[in-house]
């Protein structure tokens, strides 16, 4: 940020009179730039014993396996946030059942909340920002090209809770070293 | 949004190219300047049999009760911004425990957090943004004097959880219509 979104004038970055933390604010028209972190929501969908991945087409993580998400928009409910995100990205209609996953990710400033979805039948196909989708029963999850540590401990809470039939909603934090980020797998093909 | 933080050029809004959503962007330099919910993030704090409200000394609902709460950081986790927000509002070092309700408020673009947390000893004090706290029983709790749902529904299951010594989380979407909402109380005094 270099310009203020209000008048045009350039900001500073510092701390706000009354304020803790440096903030862009303007000096001209006194506007304190304030900069939050972003909710991504997304669905854990099921047909019958399988679940549904996609296939990312886009950068981070361009051909690893992804539950569809993406960022909240204004004005939707982190349900509907959901919903829409599957339908984009997988062609998928489905049921958003409950919240099942909600994790931290402060190192990009980052709140996942994954829902339990289901679909009726087996209809869907690749979306703007996907290269494939595809059902997956538990033995044939391709865990060593997830996208992300939230994927993968999403889906194995699932397979874990699935036994039990009992699927309460689970929250963590997701704390990344950079140096241990280097030692996730490498893209496949 | 006026103006562009990127190159300072006036920005226009209306649908990128890919998109399907207006969005303030900007014609000169490109850049598409997303505007994104934000996480209120806050505690359920006990003590013995009671739970600590703070009453707002700020807009909105000023005069009324809430939890101590407020928007999450950058570079924050959830957990650790509402145990920050407790300090701050509340002068109270709190123990965190499990996430405990999770709110979609699509009207106000607000996802919000709610942690049980726990205070080993009555010590408290008002912050800057509170005009008094204080600890409340169940039969205290000023239930006409509560600043939003979110704060009424939190407390509603907590006091129904309690008799069960069972704290599940639970997730729900507030859709407020205006002509309800002007139904609220009235601020005391």
């Amino acid at each position: 940020m270099k310009y203020c979104s209000a008048c045009g004038a350039a900001v500073v970055f510092r701390v706000p009179p009354g304020d803790s933390r440096e903030r862009f604010m303007c000096e001209q028209c006194q506007t304190v730039h304030y900069q939050n972190p972003r909710v991504v929501t997304g669905c854990l969908v099921t047909f019958e014993d399988q679940v549904l991945l996609c296939r990312r087409a886009i950068a981070p993580r361009r051909g690893f396996w992804t539950l569809p998400a993406g960022f909240l928009e204004n004005g939707e409910t982190a349900e509907a946030g959901a919903q829409r995100e599957t339908s984009e990205e997988a062609r998928a209609d489905v049921v958003v059942d409950e919240l099942y996953t909600v994790f931290s990710l402060p190192h990009i400033s980052q709140i996942y909340l994954f829902y339990r979805a289901r679909l009726s039948a087996p209809r869907f196909a690749a979306g703007e920002e996907t290269e494939a989708v595809a059902l997956f029963r538990e033995h044939e999850i391709p865990w060593e090209q997830l996208a992300f540590p939230v994927i993968r401990e999403t889906l194995e809470h699932y397979f874990r809770d699935r036994r039990s039939n009992r699927f309460p909603i689970r929250s963590r934090s997701i704390i990344v070293d950079p140096a241990t980020r280097r030692g996730w797998g490498k893209p496949p093909g």
